[in-house]
């Protein structure tokens, strides 16, 4: 066996992205990094290969390069996926000319620029039969696999109310006009989109609440807002939320909360019990009743299901970090991959990971939600 | 100097909050019980009189009945104040009748039974000149009288988004049913008014936030649900706000949050810097910046300002509860009559209690909440 | 029935503890302060009585005089029992001479000023048959409660160690010699005994610990540390315990831990099971537990024991405070005399506040603790 | 720029300490495995090395045989550095013989089996001029480099005393005798070494100490106890501690505290301020002030050092976890081998990481540790 070979496109020197794709691909040993086109500037593609002590001659000019000059490879040297981590709207082009050159995508959030996009990789995907992986990382915590698991369960009994929150501080200031790399993308609409902070994270909070409790929003009422002078997208939204099962909720999210870090929480109300947890004490899944004591559930301890002590690598206590509940989308992946090389059956619970429709849903979301907001906070269905 | 002298109407035996009531105005050793009409039910109002070692002649039939008596008394003996501690539909006759008999007036919220009632008693107020005090208790603890201290400072620049919440878990199931006594006159819309949880508890919820920041809401869109199954009144309310200077934010109460216990809890988040604070761990004050090390106030802590420090009884560390807290009420209340007594100067920092203006703000906003949600969660100015 | 009338030695104006009797005993409404000697200095005393709106003529020059003055009134006038709040040097002659003249006691902690005088108090309650408590109020919290009750259930099994802190932070400078009244006789030898802070809160922290386990310590070693320079008593102690069944602990208590404000907590470990309590966050207990998820119990929440919901007085999330758990004590102790004077019988259960044998405990131990550090940090036996 | 090659001696499938190595050194994408001998079984090191999809080649019988084939390899192929990862009692041979034949080494701690061979070592180091790295992780965390930034800074003036804790719950029970691998070896004094819970976690928490501090243990005065019947060695330890400067400290850790997961934490007290920090929530430290509100650093945040926000990889609120902090040790060593093959200067700063100093340091306290315990807990000399 051989460890998964991964090129990259996008995430050159100074990307924050990038470089979390790179670790957390390497933490488990699995895959390897052979090849780049990190940057639309071939000099800067270039410096990111020699940064990261690639092969010269696999360091490419351009996406469009690396996946002819790979295709040209044996199997045995040429990449077997590539990891898309390039701005919103570079998403699309270059999952399709790989997905259509042969090669498996790990592609970060959202999977594109809009629906019409979305779509489009949905159904190369399926005629191709490549595997696709989207990365929704806050699922993978071993506490978010325990949520759902007891939700699974009937733990909670019907879901009555969902509050989800994603806040940041980041963006309460103009950044992007002094040059920060990370704000000036992500708060122009020509590369993130129609959708500023409701699409950067407000996605993540999205796809956590369904991935936990199951439900799906049937219709939300949106209040996007855009403090920060100037700026052409939203950095604030607070939404309110109705269920397919008749429970209620809200999401809110913002980048302009200063003070908040990456206050990524989420609490889930049943009849019966409720559950909380939050992404900066990951750990930690608290769980409370009607009628008995409150239980808390920590990762690697008592109690936990076995789905999610299987993503756990290191024992309670240690606390298990963001890069490594990341590296369980890929430890995944690439088992998908070692299974098909292998011609083994991969089943559903192999291809634990963010798919095409979660990328779709997001895509979804976002449009609801800005339907709803420019409508006058108007109730809209989805 | 002799002690105040309270009458209470209602709180007989069984009433969780006419014993606040009486706690509370007891702790600093200002006020005195002198006698009370506890309970509709005369044979109830004599148990509960008994129960608290009163004269049996100062303990009444109806609250009709001690103010007339109690009027015939000399000023040396007879009662300075009521207490009007009865379910809200029987806030308004025993007040009015009170004021308009000479005697000054602590009441719990909310003021009245519907908005109409609460101007009466702002006239009646105005009329006769006497002392009226509400008790919206949690802006009594000293850290919220800090933070709304750094909010008067500037400490936060402008302010853009709040996020207040007030949930509870005991009226998840249908303890009405059960003979709860707390319980059934909450949910009968014949003594609670129009509201459920939005009133009982998401008036505090509205008190607090414009306490501390002093802004006024100025428009909302709200969602108010009744989860449990044969229940006249809302019993969880999602509520999506706009306020006078622009900022936004969300207001959420439930009491089918499974697990919560009082969680009521509120953040605001400035240009400059943030906020954080909650009741169940009321002694620390959360402040967070742009651009240097979060800071901790305590109570009695270092940095707090005088206006938080003079409501302080005991050193740091000692946990301020709720009923302290509840008792600046009183004691400012009483130190106001002391002053009315010795014919002295009574300021506006002395009168540092909550108002007939926010007891009727309190009606409007339950009022515009439920316009709102039987509109179809449509935004309605406020 | 009659209020509980209640005379107070010490705790004039600017005495801490003095006020915080004052408030705790009037919280329940079952007491009722009728005289005080509240000063050596007569006219001291004067202001005080006047402060607290008593009668002129039951404010006392001094305690002699005020228990033979009370000692003439009519049974249905006088004082029942007398709260002893002096500095710790004058404990022993005020209880003495109240109880010899028919008044039963409540003294603040420590019992005495040395060991000799607590046993001289033992005896004479003896002989008298009258009431006393000792003022340890941390055990009265009902977290506190719960732990020692699951303790009695046996929950955690054969205790292994227990872990107890009492840290303080504001003798880190020499305050005592900016006349900080509070620190001024606590750091003088000849007002507050032999020890410094190991007296003033050790003892707390040794009761507790003493109280929950129902474990005696059998040996100890102490390291006792003046850090503040030319200060006469330890304001620091770290000590290795050695309990009667075999377990390990520590005890660790200081004045000079900057930032630190009242931290005590105990931690208790058993061969199944292990227990936490902070009383800065008094209303949760942990428990955690081999193998199954960890539990929190809550003041007034799921799963207390009676014992504990007994001495709850709201319900839970309203942060039950410091001195709501002080007041029990006198509710408990109130109820005693009011028992007596009905001639009912008083059961062991009733009597559940800290007796002359836990001050006797309290003084034992900080000899034992100064003889050990006096030896160089030897084992003494206890 | 090629990547570091690095070969491991133990590790085999089923360890855990092997796996972290392999993690942490992966993430940053600086170090490759090569080869390797993973067990003194041939049969198991080979199929540890197919399992990490290393070459067949390079997969020894022994670690004699791996340090001797290396050898002969190219420079560019053979492994640059060993990693040691075999329980306590292999330690001293293989680093020997690594050394020898002139390969860099990192070795898990403690260095040694005892004091001998650790001095030894430290002989061969500086004879060679070889690098030597031992992992006490711990150390690594960003805010913990903040916490010794803060005090080189003088920001909490003399510092007078110390508390640093290391508990663990799993050996409450006698796992060992179910065939738990992590514990059959720990507790075997023949593989450990004299000191069991003291020597396995005790060293990190005296490190821990004495590198933020900068202060070292002058005597101490300890209490070991083997609590599970039949185990050979300590699994809890009291100690009392006094520093060079006069300071004063407890250290307490066990392995036998049931529920206690990886609790590692620290406070400092200084004359003017102190410090706290908690490794299962490693990314906040608090900083608590004489006369201020009491500040939060957070990992990535405002006011952190550059010594700290060096080692952050990822923005605030992400929770940076144990993996990462290890891999710092990695990243920094790799680094220094990088400089010494371009011959460039390796400075101080350079080389941060614990050096043999450290575990000599280590194995001296084990030694006093246990001398003390044995003398009846007297205080002996460091």
């Amino acid at each position: 066996m051989k460890k998964v070979k991964m090129g990259m496109i996008g995430g050159g020197t100074g990307s924050f992205i990038g470089g979390v794709h790179r670790m957390v691909s390497a933490i488990d040993g699995q895959i390897e990094l052979v090849c780049g086109a990190f940057s639309s500037n071939p000099e800067k593609s270039k410096e990111s290969g020699k940064a990261l002590m690639l092969d010269a001659d696999r360091v490419y000019d351009s996406f469009q390069e690396m996946i002819e000059s790979e295709k040209q490879l044996p199997e045995a040297v040429r990449m077997d996926f590539v990891a898309v981590v390039t701005p919103n709207h570079m998403h699309f082009t270059p999952v399709k000319m790989a997905l259509e050159n042969g090669f498996h995508v790990v592609c970060d959030k959202p999977i594109a620029f809009n629906l019409k996009e979305a779509l489009k990789i949905k159904e190369i995907v399926k005629v191709t039969g490549l595997q696709f992986a989207l990365t929704h990382n806050y699922t993978a915590y071993p506490m978010v696999k325990q949520a759902k698991g007891l939700v699974d369960k009937g733990t909670f009994g019907k879901i009555r109310k969902v509050i989800v929150e994603y806040s940041q501080g980041w963006l309460a200031t103009k950044v992007e006009d002094s040059g920060q790399k990370q704000a000036s993308w992500r708060v122009d609409p020509s590369k993130s989109g129609a959708g500023g902070a409701i699409s950067d994270i407000g996605t993540h909070a999205e796809n956590l609440m369904e991935y936990i409790t199951g439900l799906k929003i049937s219709e939300l009422c949106a209040d996007l807002t855009t403090f920060v002078e100037g700026r052409l997208l939203d950095d604030d939204a607070n939404i309110l939320l109705h269920f397919d099962n008749g429970a209620k909720g809200i999401l809110h999210t913002s980048q302009i909360c200063v003070g908040e870090e990456n206050n990524l929480n989420i609490r889930v109300y049943g009849e019966k019990a409720s559950l909380e947890w939050h992404q900066q004490e990951p750990n930690t899944l608290q769980v409370k009743y009607l009628d008995k004591p409150f239980e808390t559930y920590r990762t690697g301890g008592s109690g936990v299901t076995d789905y999610s002590s299987s993503v756990t690598r290191i024992p309670a206590g240690h606390p298990e970090g963001y890069l490594e509940a990341f590296a369980t989308i890929y430890k995944n992946f690439a088992n998908v991959l070692q299974l098909l090389k292998q011609e083994k059956e991969v089943t559903k619970a192999d291809k634990d990971y963010p798919s095409v429709e979660d990328g779709i849903r997001g895509m979804l979301f976002v449009n609801k939600v800005i339907e709803s907001s420019k409508a006058g906070q108007k109730w809209v269905k989805m």
